[in-house]
């Protein structure tokens, strides 16, 4: 069927969703009432139009500033740099930062990747805000290392503390499961107990 | 953020997506262009509003009659009882089956459900189009063995050739992975070879 195919294509554009799933929402879809269906259409058609980057940090928002932005108990002086928004909500949700953010806006790949991430945001975001300490939390991916070394090397002469995120073996995880690079990292980042 | 706690609630109630695949795809939904998503949008809007089940089958369907009810090369004497329009494009998908279906809409779980079931479209379809055989597709699950033993019952009075989908090891799997009940059923199964 025509529009069976069509509504699967569609659907398996997304992150996580195979074909056999898009299949599946596809007829769950057919058994949901009317209205929910428009209202989920809607809400995703809003969710695209209403979400802006925040001025200050590029975090998602629906106001002027984004709610941690605005929030006054958070300290103003650490700003913690990620990739993505994606990434921010989660650290968020271990509930363990309470400092501010910054949103780079992906990582260093090559020279385009570079001039299309926020590098002069940082920096005038550090000087003006009298930033004390950047954490640097890319992800411990070969890119993600590369753009926290460069951002090591942009906000050295800021005189601003630099930390990065540990590495090592996640939590629930084996040893004997671990790839030798989180190991060796796990062992180079040991703490006095 | 509420508008992102919003959209996951919605995302996540679709089978096969979990709270992180519905967060990975609202922010896949941010990078996306605007008017990709209200294409998307509007699509599954219409894809529940368009498709109908077929009168004679009960396959979802777009038009009067669904196309393999509409397939003159379709053998119309055979009938294959399936569960759910689902489980009629699982089969569709083998290319293996020449015959036309009948959608069931469900398993007997009781009273309820069985009155919900197409027990008297079925009987009539049967009777009426001189069906010569009715292979019985109910899912191996107990209910859908109590439903195939109801329909068997059902249309007996019919003098049609009722046949039942074979039960046995899955392709590629291991028999020391398989339930008893399946190696139990896969040995009464047994063919010559």
């Amino acid at each position: 069927m025509e529009e069976l195919k069509k509504i699967i294509t569609l659907l398996s554009q997304f992150p996580g969703i195979g074909r056999k799933t898009a299949e599946r929402i596809a007829f769950f879809i057919l058994k949901m009432d009317e209205g929910k269906v428009k209202e989920l259409s809607s809400a995703i058609v809003l969710w695209r139009q209403l979400v802006k980057p925040c001025p200050l940090c590029f975090n998602i928002t629906t106001r002027e500033r984004c709610e941690i932005c605005e929030d006054p108990k958070r300290e103003r002086d650490t700003l913690c740099v990620v990739e993505d928004a994606s990434d921010l909500y989660a650290i968020e949700n271990t509930h363990s930062y309470k400092g501010l953010y910054f949103v780079l806006g992906g990582v260093i790949k090559d020279e385009g990747t570079k001039r299309a991430l926020r590098l002069k945001e940082l920096e005038e975001r550090v000087k003006r805000d009298k930033i004390k300490e950047v954490i640097i939390a890319t992800n411990p991916t070969t890119e993600g290392e590369l753009t926290a070394l460069h951002l090591a090397k942009l906000l050295k002469p800021f005189g601003v503390k630099l930390t990065r995120i540990a590495r090592g073996i996640p939590f629930g995880a084996h040893l004997e499961l671990a790839d030798s690079i989180t190991i060796s990292q796990a062992l180079e980042g040991r703490k006095e107990i």
